[in-house]
């Protein structure tokens, strides 16, 4: 299998959530089992040689993927979650976003600064999320930092957000 | 590894998110490689024979091991998911909990008859979450559906609210 085939496999939703949005309904993936075994063998084969020694997903889509990238690369699972989910000691971080804002936590304990982070999210769009993700991890001094989505929507420039010497990938890029 | 070992790494945490409640936390078992490796041998080791076609994952904590169970056993995942947040059709169901109710849905073309389908959420508490999830996907007619969880809390007796036939398992217990 190959990517425009897994590519093909995402279904697109008109006006969802709201007017004017075109939805990336990942569901039609991940539901075809030859299809999330070929879609997690693509996702890791860049960072085998990356010492990952933590992978960090969003949630809540990034949990789908991220634990799967975890397990293939022989790292351990490390959630970033809203407010009020994670029970012990946490760092966090607030962005804005287009009406009012949000918070992200980490549990403090979660990572140390032997770490090498893969962090995963399932959709790179205005990239607020992930650069808040990315804003935390860094300040928790870890050795390095690698971001990945499973899919871009290219025409949004989110990458221009990041610093440019951080490593960012995406595995299926559309134009919007 | 043994059982003893990966349930040791669960952290109780007093009181949270409310007096009186004993909170299992995860995320100290899946922060770590190891465990994260072990524990996933051990949650597929029983259905390995069962022809499992599709897992499905209860948001958002039933989404860290879904994924996993369902790559290891050569299946399909298939997300519940609470209200607005599936783009496409759904089915729903909907729940009594202490302080109002709950719904859930899954899509409409998640499942077919001829799926044998594995249900999976971290933790057996109350029942509720769970049982809506067993009633929708019963109303999907598929050929037969088995129900997981990562951890069960024993005295709180949610086995009994399910059918007797419907074979329930889970890898780590708790007293509470």
């Amino acid at each position: 299998m190959n990517l425009e085939e897994l590519k093909k496999s995402v279904r697109n939703i008109p006006d969802f959530p709201i007017p004017g949005i075109q939805f990336k309904d990942v569901t039609t993936l991940f539901k075809d089992s030859g299809n999330l075994k070929a879609l997690t063998a693509e996702l890791v084969k860049k960072y085998r040689n990356k010492g990952i020694t933590k992978v960090v997903g969003i949630e809540s889509r990034g949990f789908i993927l991220g634990p799967i990238m975890a397990l293939e690369l022989g790292a351990g699972f490390v959630p970033i979650r809203k407010p009020g989910k994670l029970p012990a000691e946490t760092f966090e971080e607030t962005y804005e976003k287009e009406y009012g804002s949000d918070t992200i936590q980490i549990h403090k304990d979660a990572l140390t600064s032997n770490d090498v982070v893969l962090i995963h999210d399932d959709l790179l769009a205005t990239g607020g999320t992930m650069l808040a993700a990315y804003r935390l991890i860094k300040q928790m001094g870890v050795k390095n930092i690698y971001i990945n989505f499973l899919i871009e929507l290219e025409e949004l420039k989110a990458r221009e957000l990041f610093p440019s010497g951080v490593e960012i990938d995406a595995l299926i890029k559309f134009e919007i």
